[in-house]
């Protein structure tokens, strides 16, 4: 028999029961503690699963032994100055994650190549309107900034529909059919053959703002840009004012600095942006929670933790 | 050195140019005649090249030897009742198109999966509203009806996003992850488990208007049909009865009774309806000029021609 553990869930109080139902079906021996509903001793807690906790809090778990991220980015936590950095961090990665990312990415990538938003501009103005010839998707040359579990699936389902593609990331990557561009002193090259961009990267002090006036302004003429990473990637207004330039063709945004985007925010009605409020890819809370109870048994056996953030690297 | 010949090209006078020039290029034994821009003597025509060629014009062609469709559906010859049967018709079947057309019903398919025409509404809104949890592909029956080379692709491409996939055809088809159906027996029980359901057959006396309302009846409830075979499938009425009923979700249409489609139509402005002027798949001109260049080649040599028409089974 094996000794209860506690665990504390940083979640909005009113999404909470999406994820204490399975961790309840899932783990017996786990009592789950709600922050801001349940009345709890810091020092009791043995585990935390959350996305982006108030920073602080986790310093006062003197007992906390691992920390799961309920997102696959774990900027949420890194934005912590006194983040525990003794305590392991868990990201979440997810075949299902990957493919809702590869299904929105392969969606938007191929509206953009196909320009469907403008056939629904003449749906609404009720033009017969064909345009030919159309583009081959072997001419239009795709992007991918970040190839790791999630950019890797993107490229996949995005060869499946010949596009020409490229990868950059840290390290030099091999993926049949993926140019690999790696490090900063290739991004230039990586940028001036992205026909559409499509950001991936993890947040991190050396990603935030990297699309940025810069950036576009070495993307070719009437480039397209797909933000499905963090809204941290990018900086508005640069996007704004290289889409009015008529540099860029087009952009696609799920995550924004400030979330929800308020209404003031001129995005909403650019005639140039495809926007959704963060949806891009959600996990099953089912799924979440087996992966922390998995984690949690992990880390009771005394076996090694998988996918813990390396605290330099940033992801 | 082998005879000249000579080939009757019957498109509109206007883009006649896109097929002359490779034609041009690739064949310089061949006389290339444009219906209404040229005169010539219905007599020594050989070959002709077309898409909806005007009823009873073919049969003026006495030394007419083989038709070359443009495109992959051959009804526009069909309907011609003094089409002389004696001469074989061959479809374009090219691997470009079909890819065109997977890459369509797979933007669409996700389109309607992924409710993104609710999201274009929240941003016109400036509504910021996620779903949670969204629905997964496993859980999205797509049904297509029509299992060719065309449909053959576009299930390819769908099973890479893990939906659940069926085909409907006049013959058994053995596809990998694919729910073979067959035959008007089983249409009611195919159509039964289609939460969207692509039409891609050919258009023949058996699938005119096939989409109708008894077919959008045995639909699941909140069932998606894209249709970008032939307007000549859909029953335009049917659809709008089964979208303003509730039963039917949403629609994606390509292809219409009338080309180009008329104003007045109530189609245009449906809410539940996305509509292109049929653009799903269309062909490079110089692959079609080479498709027919390597037909009347293999027929001056006496090789027999590939992809001919069976016209009794009409496709």
């Amino acid at each position: 028999m094996t000794a209860r553990s506690k665990l504390l869930l940083a979640v909005p109080v009113t999404w909470a029961g999406l994820w204490t139902t399975p961790l309840a079906e899932l783990a017996s021996d786990l009592d789950v503690v709600v922050q801001g509903r349940d009345e709890y001793d810091p020092k009791t807690i043995d585990y935390a699963l959350g996305f982006r906790p108030e920073p602080g809090m986790l310093a006062t778990l003197s007992s906390l032994k691992v920390v799961f991220s309920l997102g696959a980015g774990v900027d949420g936590f890194l934005i912590d100055p006194n983040y525990p950095k003794h305590v392991p961090l868990v990201r979440f990665v997810d075949h299902q994650l990957s493919r809702e990312m590869a299904q929105y990415c392969v969606m938007h990538t191929l509206i953009h190549h196909r320009q469907q938003r403008m056939f629904d501009q003449f749906q609404r103005e009720k033009k017969w309107r064909q345009s030919v010839p159309p583009r081959r998707t072997e001419d239009t040359r795709v992007g991918i900034l970040g190839i790791g579990e999630i950019g890797t699936m993107v490229a996949e389902r995005l060869r499946d529909h010949d596009f020409r593609l490229a990868g950059w990331s840290r390290t030099r990557k091999a993926i049949d059919g993926v140019e690999s561009f790696a490090g900063h002193g290739e991004l230039a090259k990586f940028l001036g053959r992205s026909d559409i961009l499509i950001c991936l990267l993890p947040l991190t002090a050396d990603t935030r703002h990297i699309l940025n006036a810069k950036t576009f302004a070495q993307l070719p003429k009437d480039a397209v840009v797909i933000n499905v990473a963090r809204g941290g990637h990018l900086k508005e207004d640069d996007l704004i004012a290289a889409l009015d330039s008529g540099h860029l063709a087009g952009a696609t945004l799920d995550v924004f600095e400030t979330e929800p985007l308020p209404e003031s925010s001129a995005l909403w009605s650019h005639p140039k942006i495809m926007l959704t409020p963060h949806v891009a890819a959600i996990s099953d809370p089912r799924v979440m929670a087996k992966n922390a109870v998995d984690g949690i048994a992990r880390h009771k056996a005394g076996k090694p933790l998988e996918n813990v953030v390396d605290f330099a690297r940033g992801y």
